[in-house]
């Protein structure tokens, strides 16, 4: 246990620097923990065959190859922002769990969304399907990938839970909640895009579902329970609902006009994936065009992203990032935090909303 | 809680009437357990959504479907044969999430397994692909399918997790131990079966892990950790490494020779789907026209049922089959426990191995 790191500088201030070091620090161990869990489970599964750790091992590909690490970071954030100990123990394996969690969301994800790039590499399914068809296996290979993903996803997710184990009992509500809001999200975002529904509502309690509440609200929850404090739920409830659905719409942004080579999956997966984006659901409602030219297989992607744009969407899309961004913000405002998270909260607000990737 | 079922009769002898009442009552309180649960969830969710709950009712539509509930009686078994008090809170939530995660289990192995029918009724993606074509949504219905189970089978996952959080920390080490042996087992059942390589020693490790230690073996240990013992832990060890290789032998000649109308799946999806089974690989090493037959695309059933037939492997693994129970039985000569259960557990041991369904 690292003692002399804490929240305060040296002389009992709370600095930026200091608020800003305490953070890196235990994401640092946060980091460590996942890389050591998935070790000695690596270690474990190939002592009884070479076959056994390629599950394990597909998980710690996912997890080695980055990520923005936004659900540790408001997990970490919101229980030093409630007044945790930076050494006490608990907060460290939560966050780790978040991010074993959303490694089980990506992976399953992914098969879910046909996608074959993911952080810049093939996606578990991909790799796995690409090898049986090297290898000349018998079966499907599309079967034998997607199988080598839904168990990987799997086995993160049962990993995600032996992690919070570790936490205290009091994590148990949100967690569960947590979780189930997870997958209903992710369900009705499956259904509202084979039924290509236009329904703004729908869309904005997908993007509370699955980013609000999963990536801020509820890893900001976590922290502070973990840290015993509760003054600051309705704060949090409302920062992670402005700025979670500021992340979903430059998410949308970014899957449609982004830079592959930045984002590390393709421009257009949404579209072909018949996503019902917020962004595509206010583009479809104010120009029939675009409906007609979504839902035209093999349409062209350059087209409907000139389309878009022809239609103003995206940049009003751009001025409510802007307000959610404000709304978020000043929902901290009268929270019992000190100035400096309050700060750093906000800091975190546009680097969510503003990101490139 | 219910004080006046004991599993001893009123005169305070343990019978074998008694301790069947008692284990009848306790499964009877798990049913009631699974089915609030799953109420109550579906109503949480239909609140938001109608389209919320469809997850929810996947598992449940599988929960209620049936099944010979074998984890929840053993772990119900276990906890008694080792003294547990049958009214103590634990045991009911802890067999519930056995089967909680057996349902994940059963809905993701479906889809990797292309598994048309479980229990008699279309699987959880086969029904939800036949929904997206009749309906005419949008995509492509097989993957709109199986997104669907795997998010069931996803929240069936965190569901099973959820009850276990209500019985004692201390089944933290034999459910994580469980939950991994049984993924990594799926896994290398789906690579072995890719690989189709006649490997008799990993065949009896994927059985190992994926019957005797899941089914039987950590089902009993989670019972007795319940009722604190720790004496029986070799001894249910032996008995189910036995008894889970006689279920999982009787599987195959259940998959390969079985009545359709009793087992509620197809004849010969083993087959098809290049599942390395114990009696294919002996069937496989005794003649080779056996690997030839199987590996032809589109081989007929029957022709198959007859070479196996002809090589003499069935009757074999029949006699193993006896040799197993023996085993398994015997292995509780000496363990502490009442001859009561002893001759529970034997019922068992023949209930599971000579089975028709």
């Amino acid at each position: 246990m690292t003692t002399e790191v804490t929240a305060r500088s040296d002389n009992g201030v709370l600095t930026a620097d200091s608020a800003r070091r305490t953070t890196r620090h235990l994401l640092e161990r946060v980091e460590h923990r996942l890389r050591d869990f998935l070790t000695a489970e690596n270690e474990i599964w190939t002592a009884v065959d070479k076959r056994a750790p390629v599950p394990v091992g597909a998980v710690a590909d996912l997890i080695d190859s980055g990520g923005k690490r936004l659900r540790p970071a408001f997990c970490v954030m919101g229980y030093l922002a409630a007044g945790g100990a930076p050494d006490a123990p608990g907060v460290v394996p939560a966050a780790a769990a978040l991010e074993m969690l959303h490694a089980c969301a990506l992976i399953h994800d992914d098969v879910m969304d046909a996608a074959g790039q993911r952080r810049g590499a093939p996606t578990v399914h991909m790799k796995h399907s690409a090898e049986h068809r090297e290898r000349g296996w018998q079966g499907e290979a599309r079967r034998f990938g997607e199988s080598v993903a839904i168990l990987a996803g799997d086995l993160a997710l049962i990993y995600s839970d032996r992690l919070m184990a570790e936490a205290p009992p009091a994590l148990v509500p949100v967690w569960s909640e947590l979780r189930a809001e997870l997958i209903i999200g992710q369900y009705m975002d499956v259904a509202s895009a084979a039924e290509f529904s236009v329904d703004p509502e729908l869309s904005r309690w997908i993007a509370l579902a699955k980013s609000g509440r999963y990536t801020i609200h509820r890893p900001l929850v976590v922290g502070a329970t973990l840290a015993g404090a509760t003054g600051l739920a309705a704060a949090f409830e409302e920062y992670g609902g402005a700025v979670g659905e500021a992340f979903q719409l430059r998410d949308d942004l970014l899957g449609a006009f982004g830079d592959p080579t930045e984002t590390g999956k393709p421009a257009g997966l949404d579209f072909s994936q018949h996503k019902m984006t917020l962004l595509l659901g206010w583009a479809m409602q104010r120009d029939e065009r675009v409906r007609d030219l979504v839902t035209t297989p093999g349409h062209d992607a350059d087209e409907l992203r000139d389309l878009l744009v022809a239609t103003g969407v995206p940049d009003d899309v751009e001025k409510h990032i802007d307000e959610l961004v404000q709304r978020g913000r000043a929902a901290l405002d009268a929270a019992p935090m000190d100035q400096v998270w309050r700060d750093e909260l906000g800091a975190m607000a546009l680097r969510v909303a503003y990101r490139k990737t």
